[in-house]
């Protein structure tokens, strides 16, 4: 559902184009210092004037409707609402007889019996990662002592990131990328298997970022080629710090104090300028799709703010329910 | 924690060398046909007589303790209890001065402030597997139409698996593996964005298995290397059939009616006949490790089961959620 | 937390004198018809122009942010939101020191460590109560065949309730009320035992209602002087029908198909105008508190719309689960 | 569903009449000492060899299948396993045709298509509260600071509680009763309102035992009566202390540090000595049933432990959460 998480829970709401979209925070600790300007910074890293990433450009204001008093967390809901305002709707009626390739219109018009809000993806749009983004703000500052960052380290399989994105955007195509995120300074522990393992419930998140096709931790895919005798991290100090971290920090499912390193591909984005062969719905033949309207040739380049604040949100909430 | 699902729920308890070990399955619908019989070839998976797996061998017959009547579900909780018998402790004293590398004793140690049961790994033994396997079959009982088949597609980098798991014995070694699911006749729109999407949900499960380190679906980490003309699934029928399955099954979150596609990586088994320099917790200094005891050198060998069962199960309750 | 609901689940927000309040309903099927216009009725009846009642007259217009599209819901969270506008907060901050005996300020103000929003109660206002409302006014329409009907029998002990507000105004004072609610037409069978029996989640909803002191079904505390020859309901048709209703509509926590008869019983309002005396925590002595301010003589008058809606929601939710 | 709690959570299995019934405690931290001898006292107060409770005599011996090591417990899911031995269901098969009026009979054939274990009730008989009060004894010795005590206090409207069952005895009928319990030296705060508030939880696992009709706190259904003036609890200390205690212990769903005061009306048991007019389903006409059968006249009585059980569960999660 669209609620997430045992005590910083998050439950999140809205549409593109619609009113608006945003989130409730429960279960923040009260007495956080929180104003509109903390939220500016991560926003904006997720709408970059950079090249690969889409024309939309909304200023993204979040309004903060409950559980912040005198510039301080309550304890009571914190509610962030976003409004959508530069929306151009128009174009959308046309995918219903022609669902685009990788979007959810045609998956959504079945579940929904054709009542969903198709314009500009609804509630499948990338948009409403920016609540996520928002709650991530508040869930870092409440550990502001785990140091957590993420960066694009390849895009369209290069790791010369401006030339891929360069070129895709020359062929009128797009590319997808790997994020990397990196935390450190984390507690010994957090984790509450059998089924809340950090693992489990970080990808629960990260899977829930749309476009993302594969998490890994520590060294990941590469450890089904590894040897036991290669891959275990042997220990170096008596708080658990180890030689190597090819567990990435988790042992057992719970964080074992070592840097958690996580490892995010994202799927090239469905909408490119290229015109597509596809099925007409309508006379069931092949038809030419071109989708129009701003796309991101690179939304990999948008997302690594987004995993930091999953991450950020993942470990509050581990943190209250270990303390 | 250790209850997962929302319709269809799991509770899991036990420990490796405690009393036993089991699961309450939550929300299965009465009136399916189910006795000890039907569990047995799914938990033989579990524990073949292969090169690379533990000479322990429980006879691991369930106990159909509750929520079955008259050889039918009842609609109320079901429970299944193993108990554990063929249990070999005495060695598992020593790790507390010299916790062993990749196993959980020492993070289980911090957490639990050493009153967890240390004992074959206690909660964080892969025999707490035995459950979901049995959770697994029912579910596949209550899904019936749809055909899940995982298989182990390569053991240490090498898809050649019996000299892969050969070689790694003769080093007294061990190797990781990839498991890939399919899922086959699956109806379209199963998930529950925001955070419940059908990879989140199955990530999640996937991740409380011990030893996983990445999980893809479909074109997986290989698909942050494709343009998006090449990744774009193009329709075929309208149906919603493709003629190119690069998104495993899955769009907007939603399953979309082409076959689901997996991939799990299990990184090697931490516990290896070969001598291990680590730390040793009591003098502070490095100190040889040998693990004795019965170990998989290829634990990955099995888990196809493992993976079934975990599908399974989050497909009953996206299917209870959606009818 | 702020979340309730299994499938057909709210989320509540907001405090009496901040920005707004609301609530996301998350888990309502698509294509129910629904408009501004739908709400006004319900929401009306919380607000009356009453002896007994507030003279804060907020207009309460509610504002669809999300989950409706072209009139009718869409599967995706539906948010409403509230905006305060009549709103006087300059009074509170004395309570600051002499807390208001029956209110919440002290008690709020230990757990949140002096955090909290104070202003007009905050979180803990009757206010929030509208949230509960609209939510309800979605679930009437989901289950509409059911009927569903509260008023209130007695106020003060009197059922002359005319006569017993006028009478406590006079006296500047407050008074109790005891409100029935009767739903028809219900499905047998209703209600998930162990935990989640009919009585139980609808009581849990009942005393989240500021106010309530005691929940009773059918015969209610009568039953404890009963003989169970007189108690037991005999049936009279083959469709669960019984002769009497002593149970209230329920059999081993499910519905029966009888009329579910629920009483709840609202305490009388903590401000009244009549001075008080307290404690200064501040000098730690004995003191008088006047307690200005717009209130409620009667706040049950208000309350019969919100039990109704308690009941809507708890049975949708039942009602999604069971189908 | 059959799991309840957030951090410390049950989840109940089992039926009267089947293998066995038992309970899953997570969440429990570890480090708590735990043996059998524990259980026996509160166990025992369930079973008591009084006039007017059945005499079907379990001896009700707990297995700690899981979740303790070396008499503590681990951190782990506690397991707690009754098995079922003196069990007589030959009688039961009757019912199918004449369902017990105030019997679940009815209600869950129809819920369970006819699947459900009917012999002595199932999973609605009144031995499901054993795991509850099994999970009540770890609960208290985790909160162990704060008494609980429950005494019932009057039965079948009378508070001469012996004579009133005695009569009832010999009329071959059965009578309800009241239970009141009070928890003292409880902190201020506990209650996570909006909706999970301390009277909401309370009454949330109260009403899942068996055979309550109403849940009252401090002054209770008498406080409609009441006017403001009179109710309102007046502070005579900074901690909170008041004069009376008509809230019962609760300031806006919150624990106030006063007395926590719950009242429970248990209505008679269903099954009766005397014979019953009632419906049968297969002729369609009225008939005559006896119900044979080892049956509570007062089942009430039998009823403190098992709210004192619930009482320590909730404020044992709340405290949990509450940390």
């Amino acid at each position: 559902m669209n609620t997430f998480g045992r005590i910083f829970s998050l439950s999140i709401f809205g549409e593109s184009h619609g009113q608006g979209l945003g989130v409730i925070v429960d279960g923040c600790p009260p007495g956080i210092k929180l104003v509109t300007d903390d939220f500016l910074a991560d926003l904006a890293r997720r709408n970059p004037i950079e090249p690969g990433t889409t024309p939309r450009k909304e200023k993204d204001i979040p309004e903060l409707v409950s559980g912040i008093f005198n510039d301080h967390t309550t304890g009571a809901p914190i509610t962030i609402l976003f409004r959508n305002e530069d929306v151009q709707s128009a174009e959308y009626n046309k995918y219903a007889d022609m669902p685009r390739p990788g979007h959810a219109d045609f998956v959504a018009s079945k579940k929904y019996k054709g009542f969903n809000d198709y314009r500009g993806g609804g509630m499948f749009s990338g948009r409403l990662t920016l609540p996520l983004i928002a709650a991530g703000v508040i869930a870092k500052k409440f550990i502001e002592k785990i140091n957590i960052h993420a960066k694009l380290i390849s895009a369209g399989g290069s790791e010369n990131i401006e030339d891929a994105i360069r070129q895709a955007e020359v062929e009128q195509d797009s590319i997808g990328g790997v994020v990397e995120c990196i935390a450190e300074n984390i507690p010994v522990g957090l984790g509450e298997p059998f089924f809340d393992g950090i693992e489990s419930l970080l990808s629960h998140l990260i899977f829930s970022i749309p476009g993302v096709k594969a998490v890994e931790f520590g060294a990941g895919v590469s450890s089904a080629s590894m040897k036991g005798s290669e891959f275990n991290d042997v220990y170096i100090s008596t708080d658990g710090k180890t030689k190597t971290n090819n567990a990435g920090g988790v042992s057992g499912r719970l964080t074992n104090g070592n840097e958690l390193v996580i490892r995010v591909t994202f799927r090239p984005p469905s909408s490119i300028g290229k015109s597509q062969k596809t099925l007409n719905f309508a006379t069931g033949k092949e038809d030419i799709l071109e989708v129009k309207g701003r796309h991101d040739v690179c939304f990999a380049r948008r997302t690594p703010v987004i995993v930091e604040a999953v991450v950020a949100i993942t470990l509050a909430d581990l943190f209250l329910i270990n303390n």
